[in-house]
């Protein structure tokens, strides 16, 4: 079976991806996801449909003069604590008229650390400590790193701070002691599906961006998902479980600087929902690998064409950058080579390296498939990332296992921690 | 045979790495790549031993008021004409008082050249235009575009450009027409071995970086590999190449922020140079992963734990950050369990993330090894950029293929070429 899938969709697919011999009907396997949902396996696919959250925030900015005047909104979080946030604001930045800045304090790196405290005051910043388990060491330790930096006074001080975690986890019950605002993450949304509550909801809010509208554009998705209009989604997805020995390497080759931290999302997104043990005791999943476009033509594409055939390339691009810089119009002496793309906007020369790029691939019979994203606007961000979220899900669903938890990394905290027991 | 080697050099390798009937000697093989540097098959191997560029250098900038005068320094370039100096500078910037700033214009992005053209301007700003064939496509629009932007007059704004070029390219020819300075980049040094000539030497010395103490670096560890003294660099190729079916994908987890650029340099180093087809016809090669601790701890490591066992893992760690910052001595209730990192630093916390995280890899017999890098300084570093450079010769001679080519990439230029034709 093959399908091609154009122009329906805001998020577009256009692949080649061969499906052969299904077995399951594409509509049992969204059968089978929606029984995910409605027995809240994950609560990640009801996050676009709670309205309260916002109403809550929003009413809580009203009330508070302080938030309302911020200029900085620290975020201390990470992992899936801050990489959907991140992401979001990397894509929207540019034409974020409010001047706000979201500032984030993730790594334990004492230079990165020092740096970004520099950025920050007492009157004019709030602090966002997110952190699903409420314990987190690197948001913990640097909370406290903020405290003493800030001269921050947990008793008098409680508008400089937001906690953002689950309900009754220590940090809860550390906000609720001090009087901190609080929100609540639902104990069913883990981090890396939580961007879409309050987790990104409210750093975005605060930092200017709509909001509404990218639960908007998540609910269209989610919600034409659960209509079976989707097929493309889930064929996708059994192509790469029917291919999985083949073609263990997922590379995303994204055509804008601005999708740099979407990658990285993404990339927890796929290696720690899919990288798992399953059923029968294999280890399975698959390895997911970010690239820009077109910076990346000049770093891995040798790679891809001629290194070991093992991987699948998405391409995803961005139709109308709303900015129509172009080439000008001047022929140098020696260079006349390069004149034919004068005159023509950067949006054409990097859509169509991606199209040229794409084409190369096929023509040597690597798998590619291309997300084009209309054009950069909170709505079409909520599309895009509950497609991946899905995708992750049929995915997983496909390969027998749990996307939804991280075991293996507990190991390597019990460890760090035996390390200074023995001091 | 299993190696150890610890506290030797400066760039520390601790591994476990069991490598298994050698067949050749490493003599044999560090000897194999001496023939390369004498046959000139690359020129990289000769750059820490050339002092005339920096003299040229030296003099230029001593004549040329202007330049000392500039306060940005835009690099136009992409690949491996920008990657190896975006690395350099990422790891020294934070401690670089002279405040110049390195601006780099690489993709064809038109929100991304937008932004960094709002920046620069004639008066204080200068532009180095750096490209190996002398026609990258990205790199003359963009540069048409500052032209355009600056409004810059070539015949009269000269000292507001260098090139660094292939003698005779198109843009060598440009630059000797109109008068600016040149600098060449010697024809048998490859874009992503180019970081220790001119191609990184200009940019770096015109920001406040000491590029002498850079090269002394580099020929130290180059002296010593051909003295025999890197054994454990040779055994690590050999074992990479033994096991290349079982560990495709190789991951180099660094633990501090300031190192991303660098892992985007070796992901290119890595990626171009082995990624290609063998005298046999196999495609072969390794497919480079980077990762920043602690940060990816909580987004990739659960797939290296349990997902496929395709990876091998080496840690960079930063012995000496020389910044005391520390987790205050603050107590917070309920949140009693992560006091156990109070009164340590920063750097303590992270090197123990990473050893932690290595010790919980190795117990599941998954393969990794250890480079130190004692502190962030232009030495130092010099011998790590040598390092990788190396290793990659070692592993392309036991892979048998010529790893300073990128045949793979041309087609995708001729479509895009083809695109606009048509038009």
């Amino acid at each position: 079976m093959t399908y091609k899938l154009k122009g329906v969709f805001m998020v577009v697919n256009e692949s080649d991806f061969k499906v052969e011999g299904v077995k399951q009907d594409y509509k049992q396997i969204v059968d089978a996801i929606y029984k995910e949902k409605v027995e809240g396996i994950s609560g990640y696919f009801e996050l676009p449909y709670d309205a309260n959250e916002i109403e809550d925030l929003k009413k809580y900015y009203k009330q508070t003069p302080f938030l309302q005047m911020v200029q900085k909104i620290a975020v201390v979080g990470i992992g899936g604590s801050s990489l959907g946030t991140k992401a979001i604001k990397a894509m929207l930045e540019h034409k974020n008229p409010t001047g706000k800045e979201l500032i984030f304090f993730e790594n334990s790196d004492p230079i990165d650390i020092d740096k970004k405290l520099q950025t920050i005051d007492k009157n004019n910043s709030v602090i966002l400590l997110i952190s699903k388990s409420g314990s987190t060491i690197e948001t913990i330790s640097i909370f406290k790193t903020i405290v003493s930096h800030l001269e921050i006074d947990l008793n008098q001080d409680t508008q400089n701070i937001i906690t953002i975690t689950d309900k009754d986890s220590p940090l809860d019950k550390l906000a609720h002691k001090h009087g901190f605002k609080r929100f609540e993450i639902a104990k069913n949304v883990g981090g890396r599906f939580s961007v879409l509550s309050a987790v990104g909801i409210v750093p975005l809010f605060l930092g200017g961006y709509d909001v509404e509208s990218l639960l908007e554009g998540a609910k269209e998705e989610m919600d034409k998902f659960f209509a079976y209009e989707c097929e493309a989604l889930v064929n996708k997805a059994i192509f790469f479980t029917q291919n999985k020995e083949k073609y263990p390497i997922h590379v995303v080759f994204a055509y804008s600087s601005v999708l740099k931290s979407f990658l990285k999302w993404y990339i927890q997104l796929w290696g720690e929902s899919l990288g798992k043990i399953d059923k029968a005791g294999n280890h399975v999943g698959f390895t997911p690998v970010g690239l820009i476009g077109s910076v990346d033509q000049h770093s891995f594409l040798q790679l891809i064409c001629d290194g070991p055939q093992d991987k699948i390339v998405t391409f995803i691009q961005i139709e109308n950058f709303e900015n129509s810089l172009k080439v000008p119009e001047i022929k140098l002496e020696f260079l006349e080579k390069t004149d034919y793309i004068n005159s023509h906007s950067f949006q054409t020369l990097i859509n169509s390296q991606a199209k040229a790029t794409m084409q190369s691939l096929k023509e040597q019979n690597i798998p590619v498939d291309s997300i084009v994203v209309e054009n950069l606007c909170e709505k079409e961000i909520g599309k895009l990332i509950t497609y991946y979220e899905l995708l992750t899900s049929v995915s997983g669903y496909l390969l027998q296992i749990d996307s939804y938890n991280q075991p293996g990394v507990e190991k390597g905290k019990t460890i760090l921690r035996g390390m200074f027991d023995d001091r």
